[in-house]
């Protein structure tokens, strides 16, 4: 496949990528079928280690079920909140998730190990994970790119997920996505935008021939 | 941000997610210094859990260092082999990795626990692992929209890759990422060409409140 990425391929890229944001606020509407079905097969188009594909995509269409996964989200919130220390009020006032608004809910879980050796003899569970998680941020840049908002929540037990998913020993729910139309996108991530937390600059996290940030000898 | 994306930016993000292939073969050539930058950028524009940005990325412009991480890596490949059983010589002539020939070599390191709570009270490590996967991916697309190829690296020990990058006590080595041109791209992954194994449908991947593929009560 030689096909060449011009200029303006690139841009239109940079742009979707750039735009992307964790989005916890939806609008009322819906998502056409076949806008769904694109978001999916971007996700299932992820790279995956020794091609397993381990990612289970899970719509939730029942509003029962939505609300029991809502109510699991919310126990979940509380719990953190206990963690939070002197931050916890502050937390408790941040938005974090918007199951019960937005137009689609989409359980991403990781399959039971199927025993693949290739690549992840040393790091089986991680490599997985991170396939999955490959997976999802498809899904987030293609959602993006149709002008509909994605938010990963992943403030659950995953066992308990597990269970109202009817899902396989050995499966791992990772996200409750949120997926719909939105208002409009955060400038910025609102974690950021809220004075929670700041965005480090790309110079901190980058080193040369050892980890960034330490002592040099 | 109301920035709308039309239908010709979502047609060219779609030909970059759909072109990008997980490449081990590579051409000789450099990445220009501000090609790198935009590709680095992408990855630090992920999506990250509490906004903890927990990805480290480590240039390697030292052919002594790269030449010890090759040799990690391949003794990793013969202990991989070694599990294999009737497949390890079928394994053992699939070239898994470019990581001498590439152009630029970039490892990944997941950053020692920082103890965030947002979002990871119940799975701290995988949230961040996740977090790292989605900074990766980015880079993925973006060096596709680049028209270079790269290819995700885990065979090795990531206590050994640690060492060799002076990386803290708890940080992770999770990836080294070949970059650089190529002379074509796979039309396919490049283990379904080989027959190593095959894409799934994406119906079989796929469930409505359930999880996919078990009997239906």
């Amino acid at each position: 496949m030689d096909e060449i990425m011009d200029a303006e391929v690139r841009s239109a890229f940079y742009r979707v990528l750039h735009a992307r944001r964790d989005m916890r606020h939806f609008a009322a509407g819906e998502v056409a079928p076949e806008v769904l079905r694109r978001i999916l097969e971007a996700g299932h188009a992820a790279p995956s280690v020794g091609l397993m594909q381990p990612w289970r995509f899970i719509r939730i269409s029942d509003s029962r079920l939505r609300a029991e996964l809502a109510g699991l989200v919310e126990r979940e919130r509380q719990h953190t909140a206990e963690r939070m220390g002197g931050r916890s009020r502050e937390f408790l006032r941040l938005k974090v998730e918007g199951i019960l608004e937005c137009a689609e809910l989409i359980a991403v879980v990781m399959a039971p190990d199927d025993g693949t050796i290739f690549g992840r003899r040393t790091m089986p569970e991680e490599m997985a994970l991170a396939s999955c998680a490959c997976a999802i941020e498809n899904m987030w840049l293609a959602a993006r790119a149709e002008n509909l908002g994605m938010g990963w929540v992943s403030f659950f037990d995953p066992a308990q997920v597990a269970a109202l998913l009817r899902c396989p020993p050995g499966a791992k729910p990772l996200a409750l996505l949120c997926l719909g139309p939105v208002t409009d996108f955060y400038e910025a991530p609102m974690l950021e935008l809220r004075a929670w937390r700041n965005r480090l600059p790309l110079s901190s996290v980058l080193g040369e021939n050892r980890y960034p940030g330490e002592e040099k000898k």
